[in-house]
Order: C-alpha cells, then sequence, then structure tokens
C-alpha cells in the first residue's frame, strides 16, 4: 500500500558522519529526520551540528576519564572471579589465579586484603578451605593452598580489576584497533572517583554547546563479560543481567552497613555459575541488586540533573552498562531521564523499550546497523549484501511489537556514508520512517484492542524484567521465543513474581498465567517453587476459574514422586528416568479436534522440548504427543483450565497454538476471532477511538487474510511481501 | 556345521504332559533330556514319573495353604501403600484409601493400628500430618483429615493385605480363568504361618515320592506388583527388586528390635516411588534387605533341609518370588540350595545365573515357553507363529553369555502338547541342545579367554545384583544395554558398590571402572557421589593410570557448576541448561581416526541419549557430537585415560565401541585383537586348555570372519545364519 499521512517529518533519529555533510543533509530531508547523532566512531562536523537539527550526543561517563583511570587502579572496576578448577596431586597445590584468563581484561586486586575477601573451597567437599591454610603471593599472582587432600579439586574465588573496559575491547579486537588506547571503567562507587566523573561530565557539556541531547551509553556498570585467553574459549562467561562487574570492598562495606548482614565471595561466584539472569536468583542476590540499583539511581541522578540544567535532555540507552538502571526497576522514574532509547532485533524488546515507565520518549534504534558487516560477520552494506531486504525482516519482527504498543521515535546508528551505494536502501528507510509516523499516529489518544482480561507471566524476576529474558533473543531458550510470540499478540500481558503473588495474590483482571522454563532456570522459577503457599494460591485460583498454562517445566522443583508441583492442575508431570517402576496412564490417542487447535497445518515444531511427561488420568486431554509423551495437553481442574505445552519456538503456528490456548484457558474462547487474522502469518491490530484496522503481513510473501470485526463483519484482502494494509471502518 | 559329540543326552530338563505321554517320552529321548518336569497347569502321569527320569516338581509354598489363607487374613502378606493425591478444597478431606488400586488385590489393613503404623502427608509442604488430626474409618474405608488447608494435596501411606497372589492373578486374568480360586499368598514372618507351611511341605513330601527334584517356586515374597482398577492403569507400581511386598507390623517390629531404629511407612512409600531397583537405595532400605535375606535365608534354610532329608535335591526358581533370596546376597550359600533355575531371555540373564555362588547346578529356561501366544501376545505355536525362528533368535541372544560362562542344564517350560504339530522345532531343540552340551564341555576344566584384567561395573547395588538391573532386558534403559552388551565380551567383569570402593578402593587387577546411567540411578549412583571420598579415590586410582568410561550421567549428582564429580577425570561435564551464560570450549571438530572407532561402519545410535555436554578444555578428544554435544569423547588425567559415552544400546557396532574403549581405557590396546572376530556380528571364544575355537554367528544372516589367534595367526570362515562354527587348534 501507499502510506498517506499528514506526519511526514519528525521522531527519526539519523547517524551523522562528518565529511559527509551533503548526504547527512539530503538524507535527513528524505527521512524526515528531526535529529541527528553522533555514533561511536563517528564525529559531526559543525556543518551539521549548526544545520538546526536537534542533535544527539553519545556520553560514556565511566570510560571518559582515561589518564585518571590508569594511574588510579585501584578505583578500577573490579569482580570476583573462580580460578579454573585444579585436583590436587599431593599436600600442597599452587593455583595461578588467572590461568584461562584474558590478561588483557583482568589483573588480580592485590591492594584489598585478600584473607578479608578471597574464598578458596574444596569443591570436591562443597566447604570452604580455611583461611590459615592458604596464602597468596602477589607477584606471582598465585594462591598456595596447604594440607590439600589428593585428588580432591580446588577453586579460588578472587577479586581481579578489569583494565580494559569490554565494549571498547570487543570493538578494538573486532576490529584490529591496534594500537588504539585500551579504555578502562572507573568504578564511581568510590567517592574520588565520582568527583573525578563529574568534573569531565561538567567540562563535556561546556564544549558541546549544540547538543540538545545528552545521550547516555547506559550508566555506569556493564553487563558480565569475562574473556578467556584460548581463542577456543573466548567467552568464559557472559550475561546481559548479571552485575558480577559492580562488586568491589567498597560495596560490599556499604551493604553490609545498610543490609546488615555480609555477602561472600560465593555469594557471586556461585560454583562458577556466577548470577545467570537464567537462573533462580537468591534472595542475598536480589538485595545485592536492590543496593547497586539505589546506588545508580543516586548518582545517575547527579549526573542527569547537570545535563537538565543546561537545558538539555537526557536519554539513556538500555543497552551495554545498563546494570543498575534497571527501567523496570522501582526507583527508575528517580533518575529524572527524558528519554530511553533501545536497539532493537525484535519485537519482545520492542515491548521492552515501549512499557519502561518513568520516561516521556521511548526511542528504538532499529537494525541494520550502518554497518559493512552484521552480528555474525555476514555482509551488509558491502558486496553479497542485500540491506533493504535485511532492513524488511528486522522491520517485520519489531513491526510485531510497535502495532501494540507506542513507540515515539526511531533511528539508525553506524556509518551514514555506507548507505550511499544503496540507493533502494535510501528509499525503503524514508517509506518505512513513513509507516511508523502513522502507526505512531494511530496509538496517539487510543489502544489497540486487547482481548478483555490480562494474561500474566510468572517468574522469578516478576515485572522487574518485563519483556526480557537477559539480553537479546536467544533462538532456543523456550521463555525467550514465548515472550516473542506475546509481544505481537492482542492481549494485556504482565509479569509477576513469586514475591507478587504472596504479598497481593492473583491480580483480579488476570485470567490466565503462564509459566515456562526449564527447572531451576528464573522463569520456570526454581526454588521459589519450594514455598507451599505459592502452590496453594495458585491451586486455589485455577479451582475457582483461573486459566493456567505450563511450558517445558512449569512449577518444577524436584521432590520424591513430584516433579511439577502445580501436577495435578495440569493433570500430568515429568519422569526423569526416577518413575521406570511406576506405571503410566494410557490417555486417549490423540485426534480429536479442539479449540487449541484448530488453525494447525502440519507437523507441530516447539523446539527443543521436555520429555517423559506421563499423564496423571482420565482427566487430562492429550492433543499432541511423540514417544508416547504428551506434547499439547489439556485439563480442567475445579472450574478453571489448564494447558501444558513440551516447548515453545517462536513461529506462525505456535503463536496461533499459544493465542488459542491462552484463550481457552481463560473460557474466553468465543473472543477469540474478534480483530483476529485468520492466515497465521499475518496479524491485525485494530485501534477503536480511531476506527482504523492495521493488517500486517510478517513473511516475504504474499498472503491473504481475513479479519473478523466486532459484530462479525469480515474484511478481507491480499497483503504484499512485509506489507501492511491500513482500512479505516466505519 | 554339524554338531559332533559323544554327550548326546543329559543336561536337559523337558516339561511332561499327562496325557502325551507317548510323546513326552519320544521328545525326551529326541532331545537328549534326563530330566522330566511338571509346569504351572501341566501334571506328570505315573506312566511318566515312574520312566527313570529324573523327576522335577514345583511347589509355591507361600500359595499352597489355601484354606487355612483365607481363614486368617491377618496372616496374609501385606504392604504399603500410599493413596492417589488429592488436592482439598475446604478443611476437611475424605480420602477412600483403595480408590484407584484393585480392590481384588488389597484390602486395608485394619487389624494393626493405622494410628501406629500409618502416615498421613501433606504433599504440598512436604510434612507429616500430626495423627491427633486424622481418623480411620474401617468400615468405608476412608480416612477424615481435619485443619486441611485448601489447596494442598494430602496423601495416606496404610497398610493393606494382598489377598490374591499376583503369579495366580496374572495368570487367571490373562487366560480368563472365570471360577477358579484366587490363591493367596500367606506371610511366614508369622510362627504360626510357618508351622502351617512346614506341615504342608512334610504332606507334599510324602505324596511326591517319585520327584527327585524339588523345585521351588522361588521362596516366599514376589516381586512388587501393584495393580490399578483402571484399565488404563493397570499396573500401577512394579519392580522385580523392590521389597514393597514383604512388610508387615511383625517385620517392622523385629527390624526395630534387631537394628535399634524404626522404620516409617515413609521408607517404603517414598512419595510413591516406592524402592525401585532403578533408583538409589537408602541406607535404611539396604538395612531392611539385609533383614529380610537373613529371614528368608533362615526359615528357607529349614524347608530345604525337609526337601533334603528325604533323599531329594533341592533347587530354587530366580524369578517371581525370589524377593529375599538374592543369588549374590552374602548368606545365599546358607539355603543349601542344590541348584539354581533361572528363564532368560538374553545374555545378561544368563551370566546371571553362571555366576551365582553357593549353588552346584546352574540351569536356564530357554525361551519361547510351550505357550500359544508370547510374552506380548503374538503368536508362537499357533498359527502364525514361527517357534522355530524365535528359538534360534532366543539362543543367539543366549549363547553369547553361553559361551563365556559355564551353565550346566537347559530346559523348557509349559505344554509339551503343543510342539507336536511342528516337527522342524522339535529338530532344532534337539540339535540346539547338542550344541549347549558341546559348549558346556568346553568349559569343563577350562576357562573362555578374557582379557588380562578386569573390569568392574560400579553401581549402588554392586555384587548384590551382579548382572540383574531390575528383572528382564528392558530396551532403551542404558544401563540394562550396557550388561547386554558386556555379557557377550571376552572380559572378566565384576560389580562393586560404592560400600566395596569405601572400604577396599579399586580392587589391584581392575585396571578399567564403567559407571552408568542416569543422575540419581542406582546404576549412576545418585546420592553415593556425595561422599567426597568416592570422588578421591578413583581421581587418584585415574590419575596413577586406571582407566574409566563413563555413559550417559556418570558420577552425577548436583551442585552449583557441576554435575559430573569426575569431570576432571572426563574432561567434560553435563549443562542442562543452568549454564546458558558461561562459555563452551570450542572443541576439535570430531573426525580424526581413532582406536575406539576403527570398526565404526555407519551412523552412531547410541539410543536414548544425554545432551548438553561440554568439553572442559583442551585435553580432551571429542570423536562424536551432535548439536554441540560430544557423544563420545575420550582423555587423559594424569597416567590413566577416560572414556565418554553419551548412552549405549546393545547392537553389534555398540558392543564393539566398548569393548575397543575398555581395552583404550586400560591402555591394552595391544591385546584387543587376541582372539577377537573382525565382524561385529559374529563373536569368538577360546578355550586354552582344549584349544578350542568357538565362533558364533549373532545375526540371522550368513557372516564372514576372521578371528586372529594368540600369536598373530588368523583363522577365516564362513558362517550359517544363527551358525557356530568349532575349530581344534593346535
Amino acid at each position: 500500500m501507499k502510506i498517506e499521512s499528514s506526519q511526514t517529518t519528525g521522531s527519526f533519529t539519523l547517524p551523522g558522519e562528518a565529511g559527509y555533510e551533503k548526504l547527512t543533509l539530503d538524507l535527513a530531508k528524505k527521512w524526515g529526520a528531526d535529529t541527528i547523532r553522533d555514533s561511536d566512531g563517528t564525529q559531526l562536523s559543525p556543518e551539521i551540528v549548526k544545520s538546526g537539527y536537534d542533535i544527539y550526543s553519545t556520553v560514556c561517563l565511566v570510560r571518559s576519564v582515561q589518564p585518571w583511570a590508569r594511574e588510579n587502579l585501584e578505583k578500577l572496576q573490579q569482580n570476583f572471579l573462580m580460578s579454573f578448577p585444579l585436583v590436587a596431586e599431593s599436600k600442597t597445590l599452587v593455583i595461578d589465579l588467572l590461568k584461562g584468563y584474558f590478561r588483557e581484561q583482568f589483573v588480580v586486586n592485590a591492594s584489598d586484603d585478600p584473607k578479608k575477601w578471597w574464598q578458596v573451597f574444596d569443591r570436591t567437599t562443597g566447604q570452604e578451605v580455611p583461611k590459615k591454610k592458604w596464602d597468596f603471593h602477589a607477584k606471582r599472582g598465585t594462591v598456595k593452598i596447604h594440607d590439600t587432600v589428593p585428588g580432591h579439586k580446588y577453586t579460588v574465588n578472587f577479586l581481579a580489576f578489569r583494565i580494559w573496559e569490554e565494549i571498547s575491547m570487543y570493538n578494538h579486537i573486532t576490529n584490529n584497533w591496534g594500537d588504539r588506547e585500551h579504555l578502562a571503567a572507573v568504578d564511581p562507587m568510590h567517592p574520588e572517583t565520582q568527583k573525578v566523573i563529574l568534573a569531565f561530565l561538567k567540562k563535556w557539556l561546556d564544549e558541546h554547546p549544540d547538543t540538545t541531547v545528552v545521550r547516555f551509553t547506559s550508566m555506569f556498570y556493564n553487563f558480565t563479560w569475562f574473556w578467556g585467553d584460548d581463542p577456543n574459549l573466548r567467552y568464559i562467561y557472559s550475561d546481559w543481567g548479571d552485575y558480577e562487574m559492580t562488586v568491589s570492598p567498597r560495596a560490599l562495606r556499604l551493604f553490609e552497613k545498610k543490609y546488615g548482614y555480609k555477602l561472600t565471595s560465593e555469594d557471586f561466584v556461585n560454583g562458577g555459575l556466577y548470577n545467570s539472569t537464567q537462573n533462580a536468583p537468591s534472595r542475598r542476590y536480589r538485595d545485592y541488586m536492590e543496593f547497586i540499583h539505589d546506588f545508580v539511581v543516586d548518582f545517575g541522578r547527579t549526573c542527569i540533573k547537570m545535563v537538565q540544567e543546561r537545558g538539555k535532555k537526557a536519554f539513556v540507552f538500555y543497552d551495554d552498562h545498563w546494570i543498575g538502571v534497571e527501567p523496570y526497576g522501582p526507583r527508575f522514574k528517580d533518575f529524572g531521564f527524558d528519554g530511553l532509547i533501545k536497539c532493537v532485533f525484535n519485537a519482545f524488546e520492542v515491548r521492552k523499550c515501549s512499557h519502561a515507565p518513568g520516561v516521556k520518549t521511548h526511542e528504538l534504534r532499529l537494525h541494520p546497523y550502518l554497518f559493512p558487516t552484521g552480528l555474525k560477520g555476514e555482509p551488509t552494506f558491502k558486496t553479497g549484501g542485500n540491506p533493504t531486504l535485511d532492513a524488511k525482516n528486522f522491520w517485520i519482527d519489531a513491526r510485531r511489537g510497535i502495532v501494540r504498543a507506542p513507540i515515539d521515535r526511531i533511528g539508525l546508528g553506524g556509518y551514514l556514508s555506507l548507505v550511499e551505494p544503496w540507493p533502494d536502501f535510501q528509499d525503503y528507510i524514508a517509506q518505512l520512517a513513513q509507516e511508523f509516523r502513522l502507526l505512531k499516529s494511530f496509538h496517539q489518544g487510543d489502544k489497540a484492542y486487547t482481548a478483555p482480561f490480562k494474561v500474566a507471566v510468572l517468574t522469578a524476576w516478576g515485572s522487574l524484567r518485563s519483556w526480557i529474558a537477559s539480553g537479546h533473543f536467544v533462538r532456543g531458550l523456550d521463555y525467550n521465543e514465548l515472550i516473542e510470540s506475546l509481544a505481537g499478540l492482542p492481549l494485556d500481558v504482565v509479569f509477576i513474581s513469586f514475591d507478587d503473588l504472596l504479598a497481593h495474590g492473583v491480580p483480579k483482571d488476570v485470567k490466565v498465567m503462564i509459566n515456562c522454563g526449564r527447572e531451576g532456570s528464573a522463569w520456570s522459577g526454581g526454588p521459589y517453587w519450594n514455598e507451599p503457599k505459592i502452590d496453594e494460591i495458585l491451586t486455589q485460583w485455577v479451582q475457582r476459574g483461573g486459566g493456567f498454562i505450563g511450558i517445558a517445566e512449569p512449577s518444577a522443583v524436584s521432590s520424591p514422586g513430584q516433579l511439577f508441583k502445580l501436577s495435578h492442575v495440569l493433570g500430568l508431570d515429568r519422569d526423569r528416568g526416577e518413575r521406570l517402576a511406576n506405571g503410566k496412564y494410557k490417555y486417549a490417542a490423540p485426534g480429536a479436534p479442539h479449540f487449541i487447535t484448530a488453525d494447525v497445518e502440519g507437523e507441530l515444531d516447539f523446539g527443543k522440548e521436555v520429555d517423559g511427561i506421563y499423564a496423571l488420568g482420565a482427566g487430562v486431554q492429550v492433543l499432541a504427543d511423540k514417544d508416547n509423551s504428551p506434547r499439547l495437553a489439556v485439563n480442567t481442574f475445579g472450574k478453571g483450565r489448564s494447558v501444558y505445552f513440551s516447548g515453545h519456538k517462536f513461529t506462525p503456528q505456535n503463536t496461533r497454538l499459544i493465542h488459542r490456548a491462552i484463550h481457552w484457558a481463560a473460557n474466553r474462547e468465543d473472543d477469540f476471532q474478534k480483530w483476529n487474522s485468520t492466515n497465521i502469518r499475518t496479524e491485525s491490530a485494530y485501534f477503536p477511538k480511531k476506527k482504523k484496522l492495521v493488517v500486517i503481513n510478517n513473511s516475504g510473501e504474499i498472503q491473504k487474510t481475513t479479519v473478523s470485526g466486532a459484530t462479525g463483519k469480515t474484511y478481507s484482502m491480499a497483503l504484499e511481501p512485509h506489507g501492511i494494509e491500513i482500512l479505516t471502518l466505519d
């Protein structure tokens, strides 16, 4: 279709590039940009910054004070590391602490007393080795353990300073920057560092009079990224939500003072698992996150105030150094940010940006970035690339979220000069920007139709990590795949935690609860299911009419004879081999038609699935199975209903299955067709006040579809590949 | 080949049948039988018992005293059952104890004080409900629980008498025996029952003057078999090695007196998992087994003495009521049995019979049984059946064991009349019997060649359950598949337990240790791996040159950051999803030739496999993988070696892989070819004193193969389908 809109400009951030002033200003006009930004690696020339556009300038405070950082090693950021396990062969064992780690990233912290902060473990027994039984040799960077038991395995938890900031390190190494300076990140937990940072910021603001928006490259702490020296094990540990890289003796002392108890190195190291967002967090670690969040908000507020006092706006980038920022955290609003910018690959990232409270402007950074190659090294803006097709494919993934939830701005990043030889890309971005402005206009003073009930996703993180598993979309992780499916559906989705359930029960407007993930994951909940009250609340809620959807290992926590705490609700449970002697109920063969499977076209593909599922009795109806293990089953429990899926993979068919399952579980099958599109490769959104029906084609082929209105009236259409249709109804 | 043997008769037990006297005596001659037996459902006529053959007569003591059993309900055998879980909806909950159970098998034991023996559990909290909070209503067979928490799940552990003995029940129902009496099994734990049984035995012996061998249908207690009333859940629980069906208040009181502590109902019920042989046993349960073994030996000895005092022999059947008999138990020899009879489907069952110590005669009951249909309802001796082919296929499976280990006798069971219309079956059994006698003769005064070191299989059961997983060969269970592979290899295999390791370390002559199974299983070891001493002993043993082979989840017990306790030995570990944030070492792509994979012909098929395996570093060499998860990998650790397999399935290729892996792990690759057959569908055994080389074809097709002698000389031959070749070397 041809986009007709009165708004042909605005809401678009363009990456300018010094040396390409004409291209910058031409494309700013063509794409309807109102803002020009610099990027990592590009500069804006006076010609650009004086051109009358708003100017975004990026700044990363913690790596901006370089000469000082190098001269104040003990003010660098640090973290606990676990030395690689070593087996003792005799009565003493010497461990080279950094062996296996990238020595350009880490140096051992020899300035804070090791005996006070470090721990040595006998991992064979699980016991800590008494402090008097080991010595640290600072010069050699080794720990010598005495009275070791031959055959036992030992590790040392030690503090290491990071002498090379990870994003700088990644870009440097990936792009062969050779001699260019290794930037180090300072730790603002120290009052001295805060002074240096604030002085830098003041100077920087003085030097950027034309900047209208200061875009913080997040705040102070990066997600965790520990590198190895072996090219075959370069990324020893990386987690986009872990607070490992915020630790210091000062932080630990302040924590103890505030919370009244001490954290140990093992609270961070956790046998080498650290505190991955993917795994259910401990209470102690949750306290620590809160402590860091408070600090980041407090000191961040000071920085933001300085920006705003100059009449500039402060935006924050929701990637990289976002640890402690927590846009869904209770105090995020206290930063006083004007805008939040999220780089997005897909729909759930759009939702993650859109719903963040406490900030006025929600902006997306779209893919592809204007780089010669993509993230996996594939060609983009160079021979062999097809950046227009890339842009279309990224757009249809992100658009599923944009039609559901309001976004204020979009933009690009990278080297603008690269798009010069790609006129079709230039044209497509102009069209995409128009499409975005139109969709944005529909959300203004209106809200896309959603089913008349809420759907809650129950995880250990709850709303704190709304629309986020850890970082970007990891394919193959059932919970990631699930939230991607949900991100484009006409549903009000809320995220609740076990603590929320304990404190408030199930919210009244929630009709369906989803729990998805493997046992022990933060998504399934792990040990949180040991709290009987959780089981009790949910059991009674379903008994009284609630709908529960379990995926993979819902409510899983191992106890003799039972894995799923809510097995009675689901009518099934999982056997991991321990029930070889227990008989399994012979359920009726699948095949009967069911509301949930009405649109299934071919074979089911749930991705990585859970096996060994067994039905508890006659109540449960199995809709699909494999090797006598149910893959999709429904059950009634009291007045409520439950649905079980053995896995989830984001595909049109599975998105439809989960959508139908939600309506079935809610006992609201009748509402399902309303404003819904028959063709599973298309989706529709209806804006009731504006009477606009938006239908999107999520595929690269032509699609025909029919949408049902509220009164049963239907609307049929054919959609171009990656296309969109907008009907005005009356 | 044609079997040439001087021994054309003997060592064969034929099932006679009254009314078919001529057939009985003709076949006894044709098959070279020296013994005629009765079977369940057949009688021997005077013409047969007076014919001069040895006569086996079967007797099952515990179900032989029927009028008395019915009149003494409280002397019947009993067991704990767990009622099916029920969720409370209000403050009281009534549980119908036997709901879901087969009421023709069980009645609630209302005569022993429920408050003393039973337990009620809140399975939501895992806590026992105080005894004052529940009441038993004997007439209704219900328990009413007070002050229940709505939403919580409750179960009752209660005692139930069994009013129908399980083998009788199974045969009765399977064969539609209609009005025929339901036999009940009495519990010899009561002195009154012992008196009745001994009186019966005395009378029975008086009435069987021609019987030369009394074949006890095992002793007193059956393997566990709980039936349900729903045809879709007929077998609620069945385990061939579980002691559940030996329990009684008297047994529990005597146990407490002897062991100084009390067992509870939950020690038996275990959340509904009971004490399946497949799962790692608790210490308490092991004590209880020992207690029952002692009782069965003591009272069994009295019965056997009575038999032997009449000049008759006493044999025992190693199936059905074998609980407490434990042929590999420390006191089995004290029974004083003359013979042990094992019904066999396959090679490990042959080994299980062959190596049982403390008994002179080891006899096999071969398949097919002379029944119209097989165990899965397939036709045998009726239209559509091919009993000769069945016999050949069973024989080649069993023969793998018979060429390795001595067996004294073979025989058949069932209705002899059924073989009348199958002359080719009659001929084949005559040939098979000759083949057996020849193989038996080779073992006399000689021992088939085995590699010059021992292989130990490490399990929680150790030697107590040598060559037995639980019952017969369950396909798909890795440990079962493994011991079937081992049962036909030229290796000295011993079974050792964790207790053995703790008490004595690794035996000196053992060069390879195998640990195979899923986490928590009795085969892998489950919680036994929590004992650091085990880890220590094995680590040091490998360090000094031992060979360790892990299959599936060896040494598995979950701890943060580690699943396999011996991960350092294996050079790998398993990630079940918790290491999503941890990097995985990029091992070199498989493909390099290796001693272990030298005979691999096509795709690997390990059956049900373990995934998520990751290499710890550069040391480990991956020989095969799938989806970046190693399936077969080798490692060196100190002076020792390790091999990991992600699963095992009994196939010629996998049997060869494990055989080669054992020699590689033992650092004895040079010995591998000695007396080994090149064709993996054939196997060879060399009897050095008799200078006989036996080569067997384990397939139904013609096979060519070459065997290497000790000096490098080779012997090539072609083998008929199911065939055997015997060369006399000099």
